[in-house]
C-alpha cells in the first residue's frame, strides 16, 4: 500500500481534506446509471445551486478539474470568430484566453498589472465600446491572491445580448459568490478550494441565457468529452449514457458540499475573512507584505512577498520537509518573488494559522 | 453521511473495486507538485508501460475518464483536413468517428455489422488504398462483446506513415494488449474495466512515431485541457504545472496496478478467460446465446441475447433490487435485446459466475 504523509495543506489548492469527505470518496463504487447514484446526481445539482446561490437549471459537476470547468464553458458557449474580451491579471486570466484562442475565438485581452484589480466602470466601458459575444473575468485570481468586484458587469453585457463567464475556482464557498443577482451567465470552479475535496471535479452552472446560445449553436461542440448539449442529458431526466461519470469523486464532493452547508455560506465566509485578518496581522507584525492590491485581498489566498532574506525554494522547502506545511510558489511574474499562503475551506483555521506563522517565523530566522 | 449499497458490479463497468483500492482512494490529499506525489506519478508511468506492454515514454494517466483518453488521442494527433479511418462496429467505434470529425478530421469509417469482428486482411487492404493518416480501431468493443484482432494492422498503416490508435478501454488488462508487438501508436484505456479502479483517469501511451506526430503539429491542439504538448511536461521531468491532478485517483490507480501486476499479467488473462468460459457454458445451459461472434468473444465483457420471456428492463431492476448485482443494458443496436455481463478484473471470480447464473435462472422462473 502507498505510504502518503500527512500534509497540511495551505498552498494554492489543493486544500486540507475533511476525514469525512475522504470517507465518502471511500464508499463502494456503483454503477452510474444505478438509481442510487442517479439520486446523489439530483441531490448535487441541488447543493451546487445553493453554493453558486442561482436557481440556473443547468448546474452540475464537470468530470474533470477545474481547467476542464474553464474549457467546458468556452468551448460549449463560443464558436469560432466569435469575439471574446477577457481580463488579464494573473495566470489565470492569461488561461481564458489561450482557452478561448484554441476554441476559434477572435479575443480581446484587457490587461491590468498583476496583484491589482480590474476598475468595473473602465471594464464597463471597454465592454460597450467592443460588445463581445462573451466576457471573461476571474473572480479570485489564484496567482495574485486579489478578490476582483464583478457585481456591476453583467447589466453592460447583457444590455447588447453578450454572456458574462465567472472563474469561480478559488472564490467559490470561501467568498461569497451570487451567480443570479451578479447576472453571470457561466460559472465553474474546482473541489480542491474552498470546498475541500480532492481534486477531480468542475462544478459548472450556466444560466438560461447561456443555454439559449448553446441550444443555437451553429455547428457541434468541439469537444465531446466536454459536449454540454450530451452531458446535460445525462445529468437531467433523460439520463442518457454519455461517459462514466468518476461516481467516488461525485461522493466525495456531495459530503463536501454537506459540510458546507451545514456551517452554512454566512458563517464560512465569516471564517475565510477572519482568518485571513489573522493571518495577515501575523504576517505585517513580521514585515511581510502582501503583493496583492491593499483592499482587494483575497481572503482563501494570500500572495505576498518572499520574506527578506529567504530563498524561496528552501524556505518552502523547510516548511514541507521539516513541518509538513504546503504553501505555494510564486507563478508567472510572481515567480521566485511571492510564496501563496492559501486559507481554504477546512484548512481556515486558527491553528494553521498560528502554525504557519511560526513556521514561517522559524524560516526567517534560520535564513 | 451519504449511504452507498455494496452492488456487485458485473456490467459494462465499473467494476468491482478491491477494498485495498478503495483504501488507497482514501489517503490523505496531497499537493500536485509535493515530491511524494512527483514519485507516485513516476511509479504509474513504468507500471501503466508494464501493463500498455510498452517502453513508449510518453505513458501517463490523463485527468479524465475513458472517453477523455480516447479524445486526448485524436485532438493531439490529428489537424483540421486530417484523414482518418475508423472501424465501426459498435457504440466505440461510432464514438470515435464522431469525436475525430469534431477534430476537423476527414473521417471514412468502415463498417461491420454490430456483434461481429473485422477481417484484418480487408481492413489492410482498405487501409493500403485510403493511406489514412491515423487508422483506428476498437480492441474490445464493450458495446457488443467482441475481442477484434489487430496485430497485422501496424505494418499497413506504417507503410506509408500512418499511425494506428487503438481503444484498450475494456481490453486492458483482461485480454492480452502488447502495445509495442502490435505496432500500435496511440492506446488509451480507462480505469473502471479490468483494472479494477474507480472511473475518473484514462491510461494513455503514444510510441515515439506518434509524438513525432505531435512535435510537427502545425497548429495548436484545440484541446487546452488535453493537450499533451503541455500535460507531457508535468508528467515529464520538467514538471511545468499545468492542472491540479486529481490526486486521490491517482492513489487508487497506482494500487490498481499493483494488484494486477502482483497476480500478473498472464495469470490474469487465464483467468478472465476461464470465468468467460464457466459463464458461458452456464449460460449455453440455460439456453441463452451471445449475441457477439462466435470465436471472438470479448472474455470479459458478455453480450447475451435476453433470455426468451423475460423483459429486458424488469429482469435487469430484479438482479438490481432483489440480489445488489448489476447486469448492463444493451446499447445502441442492441437496445432492448441484450445483456451485457463483465467479468472484469476483480469481479471475475467463480463466485461471482455462479451467482449471475443462478439469478438469471431466478429472473427466467419468474417470467
Amino acid at each position: 500500500m502507498i505510504d502518503i504523509p500527512e500534509r497540511i495543506l495551505l498552498g494554492p489548492g489543493p486544500s486540507c481534506i475533511p476525514q469525512r469527505v475522504l470517507a465518502a470518496l471511500a464508499k463502494p463504487t456503483i454503477g452510474h446509471l444505478d438509481p442510487v447514484f442517479l439520486r446523489i446526481m439530483d441531490d448535487l445539482r441541488t447543493k451546487l445551486r445553493t453554493v453558486f446561490q442561482t436557481t440556473n437549471e443547468l448546474t452540475l459537476a464537470v468530470s474533470g478539474t477545474g481547467s476542464a470547468g474553464m474549457e467546458t464553458v468556452f468551448v460549449n458557449l463560443l464558436e469560432p470568430g466569435d469575439t471574446a474580451m477577457v481580463a488579464v491579471a494573473g495566470v489565470f486570466g492569461g488561461r481564458m484566453v489561450d482557452v478561448a484562442r484554441r476554441c476559434g475565438g477572435a479575443v480581446e485581452a484587457v490587461e491590468a498589472p498583476w496583484g491589482t484589480a480590474f476598475d468595473q466602470d473602465l471594464l464597463i466601458e471597454k465592454i460597450r465600446a467592443s460588445k463581445p459575444a462573451v466576457f471573461a473575468i476571474v473572480h479570485g485570481e489564484t496567482s495574485t491572491g486579489v478578490l476582483q468586484p464583478v457585481d456591476r458587469i453583467a447589466e453592460a453585457v447583457h444590455a447588447y445580448g453578450g454572456l458574462f463567464i465567472l472563474d469561480c475556482v478559488t472564490s467559490l464557498a470561501g467568498v461569497p459568490v451570487e451567480i443570479d443577482r451578479w447576472g453571470v451567465d457561466a460559472a465553474y470552479s474546482g473541489t480542491q478550494k474552498c470546498l475541500s475535496c480532492p481534486p477531480g471535479l468542475s462544478p459548472v452552472s450556466l444560466s438560461p441565457r447561456a443555454v439559449e446560445r448553446l441550444d443555437r449553436r451553429k455547428g457541434k461542440v468541439a469537444s465531446w468529452y466536454l459536449d454540454l448539449t450530451m452531458v446535460r442529458q445525462y445529468w437531467g431526466q433523460e439520463r442518457f449514457y454519455h461517459h462514466t461519470a468518476p461516481i467516488n469523486m461525485n461522493y466525495a464532493l456531495l459530503e463536501a458540499l454537506d459540510i458546507v452547508l451545514e456551517e452554512g455560506l454566512p458563517a464560512r465566509f465569516k471564517r475565510h475573512a477572519e482568518m485571513h485578518a489573522r493571518l495577515k496581522a501575523g504576517l505585517e507584525s513580521m514585515g511581510i507584505r502582501y503583493v496583492s492590491q491593499e483592499g482587494r485581498h483575497l481572503p482563501q489566498l494570500n500572495a505576498v512577498a518572499v520574506p527578506e532574506g529567504v530563498d524561496d525554494a528552501a524556505g518552502r522547502r523547510l516548511l514541507l520537509n521539516e513541518f509538513g506545511i504546503e504553501i505555494g510558489a510564486g507563478l508567472g511574474a510572481f515567480k521566485g518573488k511571492a510564496w501563496r499562503i492559501g486559507l481554504m475551506g477546512h484548512g481556515a483555521t486558527a491553528r494553521n494559522v498560528e502554525l504557519v506563522l511560526a513556521e514561517i517565523r522559524e524560516a526567517a530566522r534560520r535564513r
